[in-house]
């Protein structure tokens, strides 16, 4: 099943206490694809910006793994580009320099092909963009999306406008408080709700995410790493496996969104453990699957054995 | 099956939104005792002191629950009183004024009739009178420790002697983190267990909590509630439906433990939901059940039917 992913494709410089990576893979649309075309029924496509100095050859695995990369537009100028660091508990990152290049003109153009996604994936960008994403889209059957402080902040009439129109919003937990004006995190994600996604994804990184349905909540935790390497892109790798386990041919409904979680949460875990989309290149589906497996594990208790003590 | 319990029976003045409380029922013996005691199974016997300002007969609802409290000592002089303040997301609180009183002198001295007791819970106190503590006991099967920041930045010789002899510790992440000195949860664990207590329990309050065994790791996630009225003692209140639990008739292996932290999350859960220990005053066995299967429904998802996806 097609998923069409727009968003950011950039280049990243990372400093971590392990090390440091110059100039490598970035952005929101690489990270997504690189996790969602794991999965067998997944075919991604991607629309975003290059600048003419982008090294596109990089983008090969993702092509070899059948990602459409024909929606990425090249423009005469830099790519996006972003430095950052890390401190040493990986739980605050410090932006060094940030250089919008060919992405702050970027105008999302869907390629004809794409039009007829059945899956829709909108990146972190300007949420009117995102709103003329949906313009040039046919019928998705499910829409998601990323947003973040930034947008919430100034472009908070653009985001209404989109939440009617979104089936799941994915946002971290400081993202949903600050939305919904309200620090209880249950109450933020039903105010979410009421205003248009039947689902509501709250990403809590090292301590998991969750997902929110008409009338449940599902949990899953982060994985327990002892090397967490890299934390670039989690939130991104995260939504591609999410995505990528429901391009599988399957009624969309609240069990198969859990799964999607632990699928994501997978994926996302592995996104941290070297830098860039690294971890990706030899990754297999049996990789993602046993530890979906370990997320069952870690989770599991028995309790109807106990029913005669409470 | 007896459990002994040694920490603090004080009085708490607590501010949050919501409102606020003056000098009700606080410390962490007060919290185990009202979690533990809804367990069929437990018997528990408190040890700790009051000032001959404490309003003894608000303990009534603990004896009529079975807590034997004659292991109370009453000294002459003011009670341990803490006086808090929480601000608007309830994460942070400020301390506004902490009086020892007669628990500055405590002596934990353990009555005739509870050194015997099969299982031991040493509240957050100096490691040195917890070491004090196991001195005058049998030979428990299960001994659980709490302690903080303040010890292990002080006491941190004492708390080396004293993890030896414990099977259960019980720390939040931070303290895990600086305990072993090592940002990664996971080998911050490692480095615990290797230094004595077979299981780390890592309580992330909102976050959740985390059962490092050998070679395993379970999670259960923070109760998503609408009302924390007051996070006061959600800890110890974890702690005593954790030890609760084990009390029933039953091996301790890692199995019975993952139940344990459920059990524990359920009642820590409670207590945030109304000031003091209030919250368990007509709490039922049924309402904790209850609780842990909203746990399971929460965390549960169906992996197999979806082995042909990957």
């Amino acid at each position: 099943m097609s998923i069409l992913v727009v968003g950011s494709v950039a280049l990243d410089s990372v400093e971590t206490p392990f090390g440091r990576a110059e100039r490598v893979l970035g952005g929101s649309a690489n990270f997504f694809a690189a996790a969602a075309s794991l999965f067998a029924g997944a075919q991604v496509q991607v629309v975003g910006v290059v600048g003419d100095d982008y090294p596109m050859a990089q983008l090969d695995f993702l092509a070899q793994r059948g990602v459409d990369l024909s929606g990425i537009e090249r423009a005469p100028g830099e790519s996006f580009f972003w430095a950052g660091r890390y401190d040493y508990d990986l739980n605050s990152r410090d932006t060094l320099e940030t250089r919008l290049g060919v992405f702050a003109d970027f105008q999302p153009r869907i390629p004809e092909a794409f039009r007829s996604a059945r899956h829709v994936f909108l990146g972190n960008i300007d949420p009117e963009l995102q709103l003329d994403v949906l313009d040039q889209v046919d019928s998705p059957e499910l829409v998601a999306c990323d947003t973040m402080n930034f947008w919430i902040e100034g472009s908070r009439d653009a985001l209404m406008r989109l939440l009617p129109r979104l089936d799941i919003l994915m946002v971290n937990d400081a993202e949903a408080r600050q939305f919904a004006d309200e620090p209880n995190l249950l109450k933020a994600a039903r105010w979410i709700q009421a205003r248009g996604p039947r689902w509501v994804v709250i990403k809590k990184g090292e301590h998991g995410a969750m997902l929110y349905d008409r009338d449940r909540v599902f949990f899953v935790p982060g994985y327990p790493l002892e090397s967490v390497f890299d934390p670039t892109g989690a939130g991104d790798a995260f939504a591609g496996g999410f995505m990528g386990h429901l391009a599988g041919p399957r009624v969309i409904d609240g069990d198969t969104l859990r799964r999607a979680m632990v699928y994501g949460s997978a994926t996302g875990s592995f996104a941290v453990e070297a830098f860039s989309v690294d971890r990706f290149r030899k990754l297999t589906t049996r990789d993602v699957w046993q530890r979906v497996e370990d997320f069952r594990e870690m989770t599991f208790f028995d309790h109807d054995v106990d029913g005669d003590h409470g």
